[in-house]
């Protein structure tokens, strides 16, 4: 696979856990796991046609530590060409240029049991770039922890009050990639969101589903569409 | 207004003071302070021929805490137009792209009341880049706490003495934008120096006044002439 | 001579030591010093023909502050061209543009003895470019304080070997600017060749001469072949 794709995955789960399982299936890479404080959720998604080459014997889970492949990750380029695989029971190897890392399992038992997906009926679907949403959180983060998300039947607004100022961040549905105009309204934590776009660079597609007082997804098609990655956030409820 | 501009006048000014007083002249827009030190102060002046529309009722005095629109000015490209206008009587909106700010306002009565600008006849006055005065004043600050600069009848001399060594940065009056060959000599801190220098950058003009042991005036002429900020700088006596 | 080569010079140095000799002998700059631990040294030599003008009454040693010299070079541009002379006993001069710097030299009596050069057998010689090593040295010392240097007929190889991982970067004989494919193989500090490379940018060429369990030589090709900057470092005997 691409560098830029290692480093994608591992940013993405990174942001919410250190350790995690990867399963080897027959359509591709996926993992999912919740944040120690059971308040967000990652799931990624890499199909097999992503990758310039896939070859499993029979479907596999594995454990790593992610926090490590995320620093490995740092050290390769987007375009290196990486190449995985599991060399024996214990151990990962990530090859790429001249650079060869083997790196020891984790036993998948000893990982937190992976949540189970919920089912969420959400009426707003907005679909902005990632980057737009990226450098609206960033503003807010200076205001306050918290932020509102509002869908209604004109526009998308993102709202943090702080204790002198209030910063609104209004896009028109003409303005947006594309949206349904659902009306829903829930408040988030900053700095989950802050996190989840790090992930994400300007280009990228997000899609946002939201509820009012109800978790949301937030969905990014990363590299080119190649990786998907989902997180679903538990709302704060104003006080 | 460019975001360039907001950057520039909350950047001038939050070198002093965290709050000030803004005044919305017939004439365009001016603000003035002193730092708490009583060591140096700082006058803004933004012509409303440097914005694009300047519209006001009657001239008017408000409170800003400056360092709150410094950082909602890190926001702003260079490049956005952005719209600041008064909501009501207790809040500035600050407007650009998708964003607004709403910030509250300062009663002025409750900040620190307003200097006289000085008189001062300085018999040497020193045109340059800012750029190259920033480089210099950046150079001594590992050497020294204080500069000494100095100029005559053939040149402008910024000195700095540390324990070990001598910095001497030397311009002849035809390397200089415009000189008077005044004779003029006395001992600044950097650290103030180094504060005034943040709002330039290379291109930009700098007017120094000097004279001997004597208040000394840093004039700035900003975003190509639209703004003009002025520091004056107390002497340090050398001991 | 060049901003460039007083930026290396000094870098190169500051690396092991703070202050050290330079001598000025008829044939160019030389420096050698030992860092206070006694693992490493570090041997400069600046050829008179390196520089834009040598001019010398007698051969000459003097003692200075290498990380004052060294902080002054980060003021200047490797494009500067910067004129060094002894203006007294007492002061080293630094000119360059419109700045000049006089530094206060050290006694050369009060510095630590300058070690003998020691003659090194030493049967594998691996020649690479100095950013290809930096950039491994750099990804080992996340997993490790210690790397495995390793010459065999086929391929030279760096290793470093964590608590879970293990990270191994092998260059074939081919891959390799010159390559004897001598046995060879010793164990170092990555704190120290992090130090060296520092000196060295991607182009510069790293001669390695490599023992068993004995020090090594790494002697780097600076500034286009005008600085020849060389350490020599103590192996770590395996546990």
């Amino acid at each position: 696979m691409s560098g830029e794709i290692l480093k994608t995955i591992s940013r993405a789960i990174v942001a919410l856990v250190s350790e995690c399982r990867i399963h080897f299936l027959n359509k591709g890479l996926h993992s999912r796991a919740v944040d120690p404080s059971n308040v967000a959720m990652v799931i990624v998604d890499v199909p097999k046609e992503s990758v310039d080459s896939y070859r499993i014997e029979a479907e596999k889970t594995i454990g790593l530590d992610m926090n490590r492949v995320f620093d490995i990750s740092k050290t390769i380029s987007a375009k290196d060409l990486v190449e995985i695989s599991l060399q024996d029971e214990n151990n990962l190897r990530i090859k790429f240029g001249s650079v060869e890392y083997n790196l020891a399992l984790i036993d998948p038992s000893a990982i937190r049991k992976e949540p189970r997906i919920p089912e969420l009926n959400l009426p707003a679907k907005i679909v902005l770039d990632a980057g737009e949403f990226k450098k609206a959180i960033s503003a807010t983060e200076k205001i306050s922890e918290n932020v509102v998300l509002k869908s209604d039947k004109n526009s998308f607004t993102i709202e943090a009050k702080g204790d002198v100022e209030k910063l609104t961040f209004t896009m028109a549905g003409s303005e947006l990639v594309e949206f349904n105009g659902g009306e829903a309204k829930s408040m988030f934590s900053i700095d989950y969101l802050k996190e989840f776009c790090k992930v994400a660079n300007v280009g990228d597609l997000l899609t946002i589903y939201l509820g009012t007082n109800y978790p949301a997804r937030f969905s990014f098609e990363l590299v080119g569409g190649k990786v998907r990655v989902e997180y679903i956030l538990a709302p704060r409820v104003e006080s």
